[in-house]
């Protein structure tokens, strides 16, 4: 963990031995406070010292006001720490980060051999490297399909080393992590377990690269921070996936939050992937919001496609027919060498 | 899953084939398809029929604007399944539900015997009937203090006892179900977990009463669908927990939904536990929204107390001094009687 | 404006002509930087100097990361200004703020001199010492109802006189401020109008009473800011007013923050009403809330009350019948008795 | 207004009386109901009829549970109404909507005429065809500058006059409209001002085009009603314009709801403008921004330049150089083109 670095915010006329107290603390932790007065508040800054230093240690503490924390608390997530951009390698040899733009799309539930193949091949054929599909499937309503499990991910193994492609797939728990891995070539781990931090940690125990996505409640720092729970466990081919946030508009099912991508990409070095399926929940939509992902800066897209979307078990409003990809990866490809990058 | 209540709405000047084929699709499914054309749009109401009608059926037809539900996707969880408020009694005789409010206090970590007594002590003074301590405790941070595991079960159960009280504690990872559940009266699912299908799907399968939270970014309805996760394992003990929700308002960590303590009631007959300690994440806040969750409604409060806050390993800035509790239990007192109910 | 405290994070390994810049532009305004150099980063703390120092100023330099404001930025609306609870006195006698609870009720809109008496007579009846009533409606629609206008005005007048009733109503824009001043005795800004800083200065330079709605997407800070628009002008009689927040959860109009009214409380000593009736869209939730925001500290309620709500020419599924709200207002006698006050 | 299209739905086990007074209800609207009844519920389609049936007439009945409205409450915004592209011509022959892309730039604040010539330059030899500046500043603190007024105006009109530029500033207040409307060729509505009906009327009451913008807790749906608004008066030209929205994420100022870019050029014909300035609050994220407004397909850009920005009064954070801005428009005729329209 990184020093303390924070700023304590004095209440109004905090009596002096209230104040003592805080600087004995900071004193206490291996640290010089610096102490600025002023006529409406007095202000301690911490800089330095040991890990302790977390901004709660003080908040707690009477005649505290506020505690401002000065760093991020993810470390090796940070470009601080790693500074060029990370590029993960996948075993096909297709590369996500760098100068390349990498596509991943599929089904959103693997359903059939028939409707993975048929869908599969499409998305090869335009020009995906990845191939996407669910085997686990975390559903809102106990009810719903919950995907074919074990024999869907062998699905996904067959018919992508046919095509050549790499297999990318969620797993929701820790004590699927190692079969999930065995089939595939990148884990995800899905918007409601970004804060399942068992699954960050067993993910984070394989050497499989990890694409992770936003929780839907989640700010940029938690995604990082999360991300970081991963990389302290040695693995440090993570990619984070931006996937859209609730807020109060629903003319959409989430809002993508496009300032993310920057956002991201200043403050971290690892590979950043958008997903304009579940971002609007709406197959007309995917398409101008992969490329405004694109122009924005992603490393990366994830994207649903489905042979037959009025036949899909799941998400079908949000998928795309073969024919519409084929033609949003000619835009993509556009907007990729316009922002001096190319698709493959 | 209940039959198809959905309103489909289509596309103004949709063609003849693309109606028909909604129709078709909706009597293969053995319901009556309503039909209602108007000037500017055609509407196909679908009452009856198989479970096969979710609203996605529909969505990803072409032609088809938008479709509406009609009833709530709970079942088991809903109001209409079970009329009468239900009502969980614990080890110790404790009822959650029912004409008496509940509180369940304690720290938020379990830190030591040393903390953990004295913490326990004070509460139960006060009047509190359940002990609330984190042993495993989720924490965005992978550098912070995760709790003392086991251990930290045993503790509790250890003092409970000592004191006659009923055990609440987190479990974070399926895995950890049995254990957890081998120590304590009451599983508590966190917000971070809500949708950890798995999880739920585990504590529903034990004959423990769970403590479900709502998760930060997670509406009404979606609790009310992961509550009912766990009732069709057949555990129909079941509380759910409002503790605050993401909002753009940054002056405290989260916004108490105190709407969702009387929608809670209405769909639904789960008893309703309102957290006043993570909703604000500042100890001068408990107390009165504290009081607001019993004058909405509530029938329980969970409630971060510490026996030396300062030194608090995680939340001390929200955890209240055994006399400010041993003041707020007046207070809820009054108010809870004020309600027409007995705080206990 | 409150002189500079303000604390700038200088970027990591920032060059020292960056920061001497930054130390010589704070100088320039009369103040003194106190320097921290951490081994992560630089921090210049700014206390005092005069009032240019607003945190934009530095926010622009090269070198910069983030500038944190140590102070609020309203004064005359702060506790630290005015430490006591302001109470406003009514024509009438009615005092909002201190040791009381006021209820001011009435139709969302004037729609007859009929509808108007029977609500007015019901809820004078109940309790409730003023009248709220529209005469000027903001509509989202253009199409919708938009008040009878001056005509309004004046049966409001009559209706309130005939009762010894003070009377409260929107005003939507400056040049009505006169007219509605003429004949009203506290004068509403809408939340659609909250930061209309056109309106505000208007209100703020009569002699009426303002009652200040927090705009949907406005956070407490801003709210304070824009009641001392109304204060700088020399109005010091204001009272704030939280009628919900614009959220993700849909199963309410808007989202009541029931934290923001403690806040409130903590941060001014303006007094706080809620309005249970916006903020949850429901007339089935409005009583629940109302006592959760006595409970919580608020200083008086406006709720919507109509005699017949089926026949209401706007808002009529949130407008309480008379009957219902005759037991809500016992009900909301028996909280504020609980904690310690007296609905007036 | 448009027809009742509305569907009820009725409570369960809803008692025979309560459901015929609803189609009663109906009827003397002189509309048929459709009645579907199911197991659980029972639903009233309403289709036809007059202006009258907006869902709260119904809402406020006694057995019913919910009303969903079918159509989209506005009109004449409405692509139903309109179905191809409006275009917006300037004085100066710029035109906004159409093939190409129309950029607009400028400072935030008029400050000076030295300050507002030196930009202006700028973005003109950049290729911006229209001059941006603020005159009436409303801004969140009494204390802050508030704009130049007239003066402002003058020099906004001499300077885009030198250099062949239009002029689009903000309107505060209706009684302003009329000047403001002398000196500019575009009025725009704030986000702070989009729910201020009375300057909405005003505005529409004039013959200058209108870039109205989203406020900032507002739908896409109420941003299209606050055009209607406009469009009803007989004023046609008006744009919209997205400018970030309040949610949770704080990393950013605002949150760009890129998904409302498509979503409003679905539901209507009017153009649509991207600000990616005040959506971001900081200057590096403006390109990238801009960049993904554009790819989205957006209709123009609102972009803040300055030509010093360290020195500016008013958002200097989140203006761009000049130089950094001439590079920009390279990038974003870049990305024009590649989704197939150029940059004017």
């Amino acid at each position: 963990m990184r020093g303390g670095h924070v700023v304590i915010i004095m209440q109004a006329n905090v009596p002096d031995e209230l104040l003592e107290a805080v600087l004995a603390r900071v004193e206490s932790g291996g640290a010089r406070p610096h102490l600025s007065r002023g006529i409406e508040r007095t202000i301690v800054g911490v800089i330095g010292g040991d890990r302790e230093f977390e901004p709660e240690i003080f908040e707690a503490m009477p005649g505290v006001e506020r505690v401002i924390r000065i760093l991020h608390p993810f470390k090796l997530a940070s470009r601080d720490f790693h500074a060029e951009d990370r590029v993960i390698t996948l075993a096909n040899g297709a590369r996500l980060g760098g100068p390349g733009l990498l596509v991943m799309a599929g089904p959103c539930a693997v359903e059939s051999r028939e409707q993975l193949q048929a869908t599969a091949e499409a998305v090869a054929r335009a020009g995906a490297k990845v191939l996407r599909g669910g085997a686990f499937k975390p559903r809102t309503s106990p009810y719903s399909f919950q995907g074919l499990g074990e024999k869907g991910l062998m699905l996904l193994r067959e018919v992508a080393d046919e095509l050549g492609m790499a297999v990318v797939t969620e797993v929701l728990t820790p004590e699927d992590v190692g079969e999930v891995a065995c089939h595939a070539d990148m884990l995800q781990v899905g918007a409601r377990n970004m804060a399942n931090f068992s699954l960050l940690r067993a993910v984070g125990d394989t050497d499989r690269p990890v694409l992770l996505k936003r929780g839907l409640g989640a700010t940029v720092e938690e995604l990082l921070m999360a991300a970081e729970y991963i990389l302290c466990r040695g693995n440090d081919r993570v990619a984070v996936c931006e996937r859209g946030i609730r807020t109060f508009e629903n003319s959409t099912r989430f809002t993508l939050d496009i300032n993310a991508v920057p956002v991201l990409k200043q403050l971290s070095s690892l590979p950043v992937v958008v997903d304009p399926s579940h971002s609007t929940g709406r197959a007309d939509l995917v398409g101008p919001i992969a490329r405004a992902g694109v122009a924005a800066g992603a490393d990366g897209l994830l994207i649903e496609v489905h042979a037959n979307p009025t036949e899909a078990l799941s998400d079908g409003a949000q998928s795309l027919h073969p024919e519409a990809f084929l033609q949003l990866m000619d835009e993509i490809r556009r907007v990729a060498a316009a922002v001096g990058r190319q698709a493959a």
